[in-house]
Formats: C-alpha cells, sequence, structure tokens
C-alpha cells in the first residue's frame, strides 16, 4: 500500500514534511496548498508537488505564473490524508473540511490537544495513534523533551522532572519583530511545555519554566530529572545513545551554533538537525538527580514524527521500532 | 571617624564604587589607581578623584595630559582601606602588596573565597566581616542568590535551591567576542555559582546551571526554592519586598531590556540598577515549592555591598540594618 499524503500549508513545517514524505518508500505526496504564490509555491513546483491553494486566490497565482492544480477541497479528495501545517490555531478551523470530505488528518503542536485526542511522538506512544482518524504531533520542545523523558523513563524510570526551556525568539527565515538585546521571561508559571509533554506522556510528573533570549539558531532545554533506578551518568549516557533520534554533542561543540554549522557540514537538507541534541558532557547524575544541556532544532525535529504518524494513523506498519527505522533510513538519517 | 578609602583599578566596578563611596558621609576616596590613560582616567581626575598609576607607566598619563599623584604603593599609604577592583585573578597577586603596607583588603568576586577567607553580602553576612583585615564582595550573580535566598531563609526558612542562570554575554560597554546569534551553556555542572553562594550563606543547599546568549543587559535567574514553612505567593512577594535591595517588577515590564529602561528613566547614575529586579507575577508558591524570576544588573548591584563591606571591615557601624540604610540613602535607593 502506498499512502497518498497532501499537505495543507507549505511554510517552514509544510515543506520539510513532503519532503520526508515523498523519501518515504511507502508513500507518496499527492497535493501541496498554500494560500500566497510565493517562493516556497515556486520550489513546490520545481520540486514536482501538485500545488492547490486556497480558493478565490487563482489570480494571484496566475499573475505570478505558477501553475495549480485547483483548490484545498479538491486537493483533499486525493488523498488518504491530510497533514495541516496550516499556522497554529488556523488548523482547528479546518476540521469541519476535512470531516466533510472524510479524510484522515494530523495537525501539529500550534493546536490544542483535545483538538485530535491523540497528541503523538515516535518513541512514546506510537500505538495510541494506531489507525486513528485524527492525531497532533506535537511541538518542537514537547517533542525533545518527550524524546528525553520516554527513554530514560524505559531504562530507569523517571520521577520528578524539572525543565528549564531557553528559546530561540524567531525561526532564521523570520523577519518578524523580535528582542534585539533582552532576555523576556514567560511569566506564567508553569509554561505550556510542561501540560504538553502530559498529553504524550501521560504519568510524568513534570515542571517546566521558560525565557526568550535573542538568537534564531536553536531552543536549548535545561533539564532536572529524578531517576527511579541508581545509575552512573554514563549509563544515561548509553541509554540517550541507543535512541536514534537523540544524538549525542562533544567534539569541541560549544552552542547551538556550531550544532547548526555541524548540520551545514553533514549536507543535511535546509542544514536540518532532526534529532536532540544532548551535550554528552553535560549528562551528570548525583544526588540531586540527572542533569542535561539538549538543543532543540526548532524546525526540524518533528518532521520524522509527523513521517511515523502517518504510518501509525494509516495502519502500515504496527511496529514503531520498525516505522522509526524506515522513516530515518529513508529521510537519510 | 571618616574612613578613608583608595580604590585599585577603576574600570567597570572600580569607578561605581568610588562614586559611592564619596557619597557617604563617613567615608571618603583618597584615591584611585588605573593602569592606562583612557577615557576612564580622565573621569576621574574631572570627578576630583587623586590619580594613582602603575609604577613605570608615568611617561603614558604625562603623554595624555593627565596630572598623577603617584604611584599604586604612594596610594596605598594614603588609605585605611583599599578596594581592589582590577580584573578578576589579577587582584589576588596584590595581597603581599597590601600586607607589607598593612592596610585592610578587600577584593571582588573574581578572585577566591580563600584569598580573603570573609565573602561578604551586606544583608547575609554583615558580621562575619565586621573588623576583618580582608573581606571578598561576592560576584553580581551571587550577590543576587544571596539576597534572595537570604532573605526568604529568615522569613520562612530555606531547604533545596535549583537555581538557572542564563547569564549576559559581555558588558555593554565591552566590544569582546561574543555569541551573536547562539546559546552556550555551561558544560561544567553544578556552575561556580552555587558553591560561591554557599561561601556566604553556609548551611544553603544549591545547585546551579548556567547558559550564556546574545545579549549584554542583564543576567535573569529561574529560582527555584524548597520553603520550610507554609506560604503563599503573596507571602513570598510580601517578604521580598521588605528587602530594600530587592525590587518587585510589574507594570508591563517583560524583559530585560524595559528594566534598563526604567534605570533610565529613574535618572540613576550610569542607569544603573542597583537592586535585584523580581518580576511579581512570576513568584509562585506551589506544591513544588516556590518559583521565581529575578534579573541582576551585572555591572552594579555589588555596588552597595562593596560599601557596606568597607563600614564592618573598618568597625564604623555595628549594625548591618544601620549600614545598609545610610549606604542606600547616601547613593539615593
Amino acid at each position: 500500500m502506498t499512502v497518498k499524503v497532501v499537505v495543507n500549508g507549505y511554510g517552514t513545517i509544510g515543506k520539510r514534511v513532503a519532503d520526508a514524505v515523498a523519501l518515504q518508500p511507502d508513500m507518496e505526496v499527492v497535493g501541496v496548498a498554500k494560500t500566497r504564490p510565493n517562493f516556497e509555491a515556486r520550489m513546490a513546483l520545481e520540486k514536482g508537488f501538485p500545488l492547490y491553494i486556497l480558493a478565490g486566490r487563482e489570480s494571484d497565482f496566475k499573475n505570478a505564473g505558477m501553475e495549480i492544480n485547483g483548490t484545498v477541497e479538491d486537493m483533499l479528495e486525493a488523498g488518504d490524508v491530510v497533514v495541516d501545517c496550516t499556522p497554529g490555531h488556523i488548523g482547528a478551523g479546518n476540521k469541519a473540511l476535512y470531516d466533510s470530505v472524510g479524510i484522515k488528518a494530523m495537525w501539529q503542536g500550534g493546536e490544542d490537544h483535545e483538538l485530535a485526542g491523540v497528541s503523538f511522538n515516535a518513541h512514546s506512544n506510537y500505538d495510541e495513534a494506531f489507525g486513528c482518524d485524527y492525531a497532533r504531533v506535537v511541538s518542537c520542545n514537547t517533542t525533545g523533551l518527550s524524546r528525553v523523558i520516554s527513554t530514560l523513563d524505559n531504562a530507569f524510570g523517571v520521577g520528578k522532572v524539572r525543565a528549564t526551556l531557553c528559546r530561540r525568539s524567531a525561526d532564521p527565515g523570520d523577519v518578524k519583530k523580535g528582542p534585539i538585546n533582552a532576555i523576556i521571561p514567560e511569566l506564567k508559571m508553569p509554561s505550556h511545555h510542561g501540560p504538553d509533554v502530559v498529553t504524550v506522556l501521560s504519568n510524568v510528573d513534570i515542571d517546566t519554566v521558560a525565557i526568550k533570549v535573542p538568537t534564531t539558531l536553536m531552543h536549548l532545554h535545561i533539564v532536572n530529572m529524578d531517576l527511579l533506578q541508581e545509575c552512573t551518568s554514563d549509563d544515561v549516557v548509553d541509554a540517550l545513545d541507543e535512541n536514534s533520534r537523540i544524538r549525542l554533542i562533544g567534539d569541541g561543540i560549544s552552542s547551538t551554533a556550531e550544532i547548526m554549522e555541524l548540520a551545514r557540514d553533514m549536507n543535511r537538507p535546509r542544514s536540518d538537525m532532526w534529532e536532540n541534541c544532548v551535550w554528552e558532557k553535560s549528562v551528570n547524575v548525583s544526588k540531586d538527580g540527572l542533569y542535561l544541556f539538549q538543543a532543540i532544532h526548532q524546525e526540524s525535529d518533528v518532521i520524522p514524527e509527523n513521517v511515523d504518524c502517518i504510518r501509525a494513523m494509516m495502519e502500515v506498519e504496527r511496529d514503531s521500532a520498525k516505522s522509526i527505522a524506515k522513516t530515518n533510513k529513508a529521510m537519510g538519517f
């Protein structure tokens, strides 16, 4: 079976999902939808993705000399599952449309858990999404936390988790306003990330707080965790190393900027870093529990999770480990 | 008694200490020492501070048209106490000189605790420095943590403290290299700040971790603390409000940049913010203990502490509360 995937919203996440899906042996991209005829729409055409648009915008695309295949509604008829990559809180409004067409639907972390009922992370709860009609792939930060917590919970058992999120202010391609030279605390405590992790890992006791800093490159998490079973820092490093979506960082890499440079040197598409990047030297087990630092590439860590979520919802692969291996291999991890 | 104070090293901290001392009714600045004839040396002369220099640099200052009073050695003869504000780890090398002259000496947080034997914070351990020959005023971050911890320890008792320090990369006047667009984790865990707090508050159980971010304005601390006595967020706010060197921040101030703007609007000298700035809305007591965010002005929070340390060492004032009130009033808190 080849799953026919359509992507609604071809921006930061959508374009990456389309590329990753196109690489899978058991999936194909039968359409991507865009609201404006910008450089991303042109790139979609150059890649050979059938381009669909918001009804009423035909003349915009015609004036830009871009050939279109129809409207979003037309696109949905062609797919088995739609991956909604529209901006946060826009996707919820599309549910009625997806229901009317009878297509399975996936959303991103910008939507509420309740919209889909299932919040997804491949290593944490693949089975929960198996055969579902709706699912939500959690945000980059929640994905990053879920990967580390579920890995260590399996290895040692996890008690209280305290995480401090140092957030990038905007994506590199953004030209929105952001702090040029300031630190902004998120005064709502806990930040929304902790409760979001609980939508994936329902038994975890987690507190999160967050600040924003003037950088565009990556988020950085400072994670403190009580482990239930006695273990050493080396044991934790070994357990993390078993997870194919966690990369241990060393070799003199001292900052998020150098991790992004590493991704460029690896010839990753768009210089993306799909894995959590955990500084090996930061893994520290003491009487105060485990501490570690991880960097999270906000634009790309959720992409392989989207691919696995498609497989789970479409019942293409029953075993999460097999789906993860297939996704990784096709993407070139 | 008027204490004769000399300041060795007239840079970021030294110039502020000299100004603050000059404002005190019971102290006078009888000399400041500088190694190079830069704009700060010229400002010292314009303010009327007797200028002393490193022996051998006479022609540099003469060529710059600056009148000098003698060498550092000459200056030390004129003082009752020297405040060493030379760069970190330079000050230790001056101890033998201070001993040979028989002058009491104070260092800053860049030196090790062992050099002085007493590490000082006015609200925390004024008595410990009373009559001492040596003391060390701890760093801006340690000062900021000590103020909050000692205040809450007095009010409610403090158990485990976990603090995450988001550090500015350089001071605003610095043109050194720093990260332009990156987050740098401090891979040594715990960071040096926790052990440094223990040099002031010996009974506190504290863990600290630190990261550096591309800003020059202030540090930001994320503090989690177990309180031994039951209390509400409002109780904590009230206790913090009692400390004259902790400022509660509200009124729509959402970042460190706006706190610095507030200091400018207050017409503070050099736009300094001497107090810890605690966001009132961030004060949050729950089953997980207390959380709060505070911003620390790295260039100035230690200045009033230096003044109080002089009073303690010179036995000018036995009561810490009276010294603190005197310092604050003279500086214009």
